[in-house]
């Protein structure tokens, strides 16, 4: 069936259907605005938006990856800056021949990964247009916590990293080849495997400065020592190289390096800890801040390319 | 100056050059997540999302009225449950040969309206796309109030409505016959006049039910009928119909009371109140719910239309 045929109040009642309700939602979807705990008297919020084409293919990802990776890509948002997710708000375009399953299948999937940190949907819109478009808002709560920015780093702090880099660029690269292997990297593409909890973890340890790696490695951190006045250098032997990503970077002919830190949308957690604090496993030191600025690979200029800009 | 040229960095720099930052903002944009107050211990929160060649036209509007249009239909949603607005986010897809001062006039836009509230943007997102789309997520507090939801209508309660409808279906009508004039009705719907006060004032004088009346008066009252299990009657003789307001609909052969009861997008806010409640002017009586389902006008079915479907 067709979006046209559904009609906008049926696939409203067939979007809800497909949403779980979390304890944080006071007021779910149905009404003029939700309304969603924020015990802390403050409120964390961040929008990210996926255009097909742009972001997403649907031959790539079905719409339930989809909507795993414009929730997880808002609530990272969140976890950056040592928040706990709340809630999601969707607001959805789509061509009117879209299948209502495949919008089904998106809010399945938002649902779901939101449903990983004990968030839910609570609220969205709708809108016919040409193009596939879903822009996502999240809220999340502080839990009392001072929000860990971006300009905090200080010279002689360590760079510590949560969860992982290069794979979800090894699977773009691969996809973009016309391959659907190895799985590992097209499944990390269409659903990022993002470590919420070193978020919170990282602020209540004492992180001087927190970035959602997005748009690869050495950007974001280029964005941590704009806003912090400082040089940041990070350290190559510090990545440990999967054989499959090796071999996937040879059968491309692709420096592995590059999807390592440049590569985007795995939504990794990087942080700066002062030298004193011990890191629980989930972080990895992979570099340190001195006086300066920019950001250097093995301390030189890194020549590789360094993320993505969305108007080019 | 296009966005291509312009850069993302270099439009969003643009961008936060036009926003003002209220009081309820604890961190703006740049950061990976905003901070903003929410000292009732609960947020309330709404998305909407306008549609280039669906929602608007940029020979009809203005970067700067789009912006308005936008943040006064979220606001809106807001004012609706009895709450106060605090901030917005914005997700904007734009079509790489956008002239950038468009979109810094949007920021204006947005930034002005939400100003009227005494809220502001505090983030966002961008992305290029061949669909200019503006999605906005409004935020708002309490203040200890009951949110005010469209359930609660009570048969012997007031339908009573805070603002004007039928200004901006005029409006759009007589655009879409390549008029610009009345002036009146074409600046309605350019940038809607939303009463916003009144919603909070509704939930202390004890409104039982509120909705913001975006898709047409009756389709919304309709929504309150269904969710509150009563019918709603509606009556005509409650419009007064400015003059200029009938010579418009006598130029077009419409009938007047289509855009009153039938047209949206001048964000009105329709309230139902005991009997008992003492109305300040703001809000005006112009029905009364009683047992049964659905909305009548002048106790008889309305044969003329009842605002519209998004995918129709």
């Amino acid at each position: 069936m067709s979006i046209a045929e559904a009609g906008e109040f049926g696939l409203i009642a067939r979007i809800v259907a497909r949403l779980d309700i979390s304890p944080a939602t006071i007021l779910g979807p149905g009404d003029d605005a939700a309304v969603v705990v924020a015990p802390d008297g403050r409120v964390v919020a961040s929008t990210d938006v996926l255009v097909e084409g742009r972001h997403f293919r649907r031959d790539w990802s079905s719409g339930a990856d989809v909507g795993h990776r414009a929730a997880a890509a808002n609530l990272a948002d969140i976890a950056a800056m040592g928040a706990t997710p709340t809630a999601l708000l969707v607001a959805l375009c789509v061509p009117v021949d879209l299948d209502v399953g495949w919008v089904e299948d998106l809010a399945g999937g938002l649902s779901a990964e939101a449903g990983v940190v004990g968030a839910s949907v609570v609220g969205g819109d709708m809108s016919s247009s040409p193009t596939l478009t879903v822009a996502v808002t999240a809220l999340g709560d502080l839990r009392g916590a001072a929000p860990v920015l971006r300009g905090g780093a200080q010279p002689g702090d360590v760079v510590a990293l949560a969860g992982r880099t290069g794979y979800a660029a090894a699977g773009y690269a691969v996809l973009s080849r016309g391959f659907r292997t190895p799985k590992l990297f097209v499944e990390a593409f269409r659903r990022p495997e993002v470590p919420y909890a070193a978020g919170a973890d990282a602020a209540r340890l004492g992180a001087t400065s927190m970035i959602d790696v997005s748009d690869g490695l050495l950007q974001d951190l280029g964005h941590v020592a704009t806003a912090s006045v400082v040089g940041i250098d990070v350290r190559r032997d510090a990545f440990e190289i999967p054989d499959q990503m090796r071999d996937a970077a040879s059968a491309l002919g692709v420096d592995p390096y590059l999807w390592i830190l440049a590569g985007g949308d795995d939504h990794a957690l990087a942080a700066t800890f002062p030298p004193s604090v011990r890191l629980p496993p989930e972080w990895r030191v992979v570099g340190a801040v001195h006086e300066g600025t920019g950001v250097t690979v093995d301390r030189r200029p890194w020549s590789g390319g360094t993320g993505w800009d969305h108007f080019k």
